[in-house]
């Protein structure tokens, strides 16, 4: 019998969208749970570390949105052929992390005129000098950003573009990027992916 | 013939202690490069993403510290024997990470006080949060993080351990968690780690 995931985290894009992509890429029919943010504070010290989100696989509970993909990455066979190609897997992934770790700093600036200098910087500096280093990294690798086939760290980033466009409110944040561009568009018409967006419930990003 | 290393990261332990604890484990005699925080500014452009450390394999370059040392454990045999270790070990990995990410918002606060109180807050009660937890799964593992067996993540924690102890100013960090002092101790306590650290450069935290 298929493994009965529940996934578990906010009305919002943020760091799971990828686990509805992959999981929805898999074909299961996964329990897509979001919490009330009223509930949050009730329901956070029963989680193994207070975060969301988290993944239920047969009962059993994963946490830590990266893990989850890696994990389910496998199960779908969009890991990499060899330990070198995975490696260049995880060391995207956590580069995207790493871009993504600016958004709460920006997020909750207190300053109103200081965060929209932050927010500038992000659209402006930040977010370029990353993606024209991926940009380049999908030119080399035959449209795909880590290995020259569909990992699951491309649909990870296809996930991310989304959040992105909707925290910098741009209606497409790989717009000057053609390659990640193409690689953003090729990962959004996989034919379940596409079904999913086009059905899923409306979500804030 | 054995792929060569070498490893360029600052004169610390920070991120980086872990992958050098990670190549002495493994017997390899690496290149251990240590740049001057004068001379980073000439450099930081050269690196793929701005960033340290990063590990040369047979002159081929690999970023992001997590990435690594996963990497670097498998070829160490230290990964977990299947999907479901594997996931677990990277959770904790994960999960180390977002500890560690409190502190560059201590480090850089420009505000002494609040610095202090930001300090506190991080040692009676944002470590202790997380390694209760930790000390509850060592306990449930056997004496590990992940598997009932040594993995990289154990090492990772070991290393990690060292440099918060250094960064909060504390001689172990770990001395009120009985099962996680255990397990740093028996990292230390591995022949060649022993050996590393008692012959190790006089390294910062």
């Amino acid at each position: 019998m298929a493994p009965k995931y529940k996934l578990t985290y906010f009305n919002g894009l943020g760091v799971a969208e990828s686990l509805r992509f992959l999981l929805t890429y898999m074909g299961e029919d996964f329990q897509d749970i979001r919490v009330d943010p009223a509930d949050w504070q009730n329901k956070k010290s029963s989680t193994p570390f207070g975060k969301l989100p988290y993944l239920e696989v047969d009962g059993k509970i994963l946490t830590q949105s990266i893990a989850i993909a890696r994990y389910l990455g496998k199960k779908a066979k969009l890991d990499g052929k060899d330990d070198w190609e995975n490696v260049q897997i995880d060391i995207i992934a956590d580069t995207i992390v790493d871009l993504r770790l600016h958004t709460p700093k920006i997020y909750f600036e207190p300053d109103e005129d200081l965060k929209k200098t932050k927010m500038e910087t992000y659209i402006n500096e930040t977010i370029p000098f990353y993606f024209e280093k991926f940009d380049a990294l999908v030119k080399e690798n035959g449209g795909y950003l880590a290995s020259k086939k569909l990992s699951w760290v491309d649909i990870f980033f296809a996930a991310m573009s989304e959040f992105l466009a909707g925290f910098c409110k741009v209606p497409d944040v790989t717009a000057n990027f053609p390659n990640l561009h193409a690689l953003a568009e090729k990962v959004f018409n996989l034919p379940q992916i596409k079904k999913w967006r086009a059905s899923r419930p409306q979500t804030i990003y």
